[in-house]
């Protein structure tokens, strides 16, 4: 056998991308001819040829992972998409949903039929009927819901009933618990007696009569131990288990922090209705990350990268809007100055190395506290010391590469009090930059919003407008 | 029972911190306060209200996991630090060892005796070891492989010899491999006859007489199934495996493309030396995240938050420099206009916008082109189509935003030229925002190179320059 290597499998994924690709516009090439030539069995050939590209495309597809294929779709122009979406079988399509970036999926989701959304609904588990459900509108919603058996709809149900962003949101339900008045041999016929064990059980969780987590199993001891022992006996007792409405940003930290699998999730009564699984985690990570890449410089989650031009263009409208209303202060405040500046006209050379200087380690310290932040080495209690720390630095190296800078502007300008001029100001605004670096998203934090989420603009609209300030004053009070 | 609730429990964390602190302060007003008075038994009084000290601080330390051990380490000022960490025995003491940030833990390692390394050493296990052997100085890392059994010895070597980033180096070496030509019920027996099994073992993998990877069984499986079926018959044969030299990036894309929990690691013959498990990447891409979070701004990986001003100035020396270069060059170009902006000194306070409007467009466009890349969605193919439509978005924005500019700039200083010079500065500084956002990201992928490492800063460097460069020359050739 040849294991599969996922890594080379990866790569090989762009060159089946332009096999899909070099099919689809053979198949293009081929019906445009054919539709060209006038003749009586121009459909019957089309038909025969377009079916023997079906065939090439549907076997380069049929070894594709769910992934894959939604990574395929992602990457289509969206008219191509559609034809590779019609080769795939309801399953197929279901699996493809799921793994899809939600731009693309609402887009795909909105030219289905409501009964083919339906049918595919039916190949899908609870956790990924709730997964597509807020993307659908409430009366598809609806008729998707009616369409399960009860069980299958009170489970989803339950799911959806949980915040997002919460444990309870993104549980598996499909649990296995067992009676703690029972010895292993019990327990594994029990087991063995079911007709689906979920496929990624790895413990099984104990309670009592009441209902109640008593203790966990993994399948490794439930394997290694004599048939006769009593569960009570070798169950973990110390289970970490979350609560339904537990943050997922939290469950996250203590997934990695105690190197934890899967975890049991509890109700408000203690008793176990869920399972939350390390690969959840993983992709609630993933999102997360890539969304603060985005979110840092104001953009939406998931900007489709090939939607119309001016869809994408209306998408950066905020955050334009925004820098220019921060360029527009530091404006006024260089307006100010625009006498000294026909005085000095260095002035406006020199200018922008203060402010950009001020911006660049004003962001060194922001992402050392939100780092500081999201590992929880900074709170509110030592804060005052980060501050302290942060101060300090910027006043060394304020001074020190002020100093270099200042030789600079002597060599260019030969103007010594210019030279004084920008070391002071270098300086300060490094003080300016520590300070606001360390206060902009400690104030994110304090009113509950995400310190990643804006802090960098709001910190360059500070050092620009004090950068310009700062050395266009000092430079009107020393010079002139 | 009462489950623990591990987000509750990190909450409370911060409590325990400060309770320790508070144990640990009292303990030196104690010492004080003793030491000052001048009694025969003062040695006897002090010696005994320390000990009751520690005693309640032993405690407290007790109930913590050591990764909550490392985190109370972490977060005490240095002399404080060696006070808890005397309290801890050895075992503690090499759990917590693993857990902790590089800095603080180098700068554990750097006080303590070198026998007191290597009985540390003793209590871990293989992978613990040979992730802790590239903080040793090379003569102490040899006395501690010197101390392992020949066996430990030769694992630990092999873990070493992978390189730092490759899924080898993370692997896990104890797994469990069975032949493929008994049935289940033997396998079983083999299993409970074993000594030590992994304690996170969630599969057992089948292998041939050559001892090469044939297929893998979940312990899930192993339990459901008959005991007189074949191992060959359950189990899976598509088995997603690993080479010991792939890349920790790209294994980490595969597991969560593909909700892998745990994978075989193969050799170059194909047979299974190891297993990576999704706990490990989770770890991997967090510190990959943090570690991105503080290189993108010029910073070393793990600036130790309460180390030294001095050390922690000079850690950002390479980034101001950087910054200062860039900065001049933009000064330079200003320098040559200066004429210009003598006669029309609006041009002074305007220029900014130019530049910072190009910097935060081209951003954007930075951070699409490094999700794009990571996700795989942009490729050396469709880069030029992803140009083209950034190329677009930052002509249709640069016009409509201009020209609102340019209608504030009339407002402001009521002349028509200049306005003009402002939406067609703003215009095509956006074009460059675009090309370059989209050029810097690729040429630093084409290299080999992390995209997120320094784009930013080209980019802004670039579109500073341009901005100024731009709307100061149309300003010279239209106006003057």
């Amino acid at each position: 056998m040849q294991p599969t290597d996922p890594v080379q499998h990866q790569r090989d994924l762009q060159a089946t991308l332009a096999q899909i690709l070099a099919l689809i516009e053979k198949q293009e090439v081929v019906s445009g001819l054919v539709e060209r030539q006038e003749t009586p069995r121009r459909e019957l050939v089309q038909t025969l040829l377009a079916r023997q590209q079906s065939v090439e495309l549907r076997r380069a597809l049929k070894l594709l992972h769910p992934a894959d294929i939604a990574f395929v779709l992602e990457n289509l122009p969206p008219a191509r998409r559609s034809m590779v979406w019609n080769l795939l079988d309801e399953r197929e399509r279901g699996a493809a949903l799921i793994e899809l970036a939600g731009a693309v999926r609402e887009s795909l989701l909105a030219e289905l039929a409501e009964q083919e959304i339906v049918s595919i609904a039916a190949t899908l588990d609870v956790a990924q009927i709730a997964e597509l459900m807020p993307d659908l509108d409430p009366e598809l919603a609806a008729r998707v819901l009616n369409a399960l058996d009860s069980d299958e709809r009170r489970d989803v149900q339950s799911v959806l009933s949980f915040p997002k962003g919460s444990v309870g949101a993104l549980m598996d339900v499909a649990i296995v618990k067992l009676r703690d008045d029972q010895d292993l041999g019990a327990a594994l016929e029990q087991l063995r007696g079911r007709p689906a064990l979920p496929a990624n059980l790895d413990q099984v969780f104990i309670v009592d009569g009441r209902g109640v987590l008593a203790g966990a199993l993994s399948l490794r001891d439930l394997l290694v131990n004599r048939p006769q022992a009593a569960l009570q006996e070798v169950m973990r007792r110390d289970v970490v288990a979350f609560n339904t409405d537990d943050s997922l940003r939290e469950a996250a930290g203590a997934f990695e922090r105690y190197n934890l699998l899967s975890a049991p999730v509890v109700n408000l009564h203690g008793q176990p209705v869920g399972m939350l699984t390390v690969d959840k985690i993983l992709d609630y990570r993933e999102q997360q990350v890539q969304r603060e890449r985005l979110n840092q410089v104001g953009l939406r989650e998931d900007e489709d990268l090939f939607a119309p031009v001016w869809e994408s263009a209306r998408n950066r409208w905020l955050w334009l809007g925004v820098n220019l209303g921060t360029a527009l202060v530091a404006t006024r405040i260089i307006g100010l100055f625009e006498d000294s500046i026909v005085q000095i006209v260095a002035l406006a050379s020199l200018m922008p190395i203060v402010a950009s200087i001020g911006g660049n380690t004003g962001n060194q310290t922001v992402a050392l506290m939100i780092r500081g932040i999201a590992m929880r080495q900074i709170t509110k209690e030592n804060r005052r010391r980060f501050l302290a720390k942060e101060g300090a630095i910027g006043l060394v190296n304020g001074l020190m590469w002020g100093g270099i800078m200042a030789v600079v502007v002597f060599v260019l300008y030969g103007d010594a009090g210019l030279a004084l001029v920008m070391m002071l100001a270098m300086a300060a605004n490094l003080l300016v930059a520590a300070c606001a670096g360390t206060w902009v998203p400690a104030a994110l934090e304090d009113r509950g919003r995400d310190p990643v989420l804006g802090s960098s603009v709001m910190l360059t609209a500070l050092t620009d407008s004090m950068g310009f300030f700062i050395f266009l004053g000092l430079a009107t009070l020393i010079l002139l």
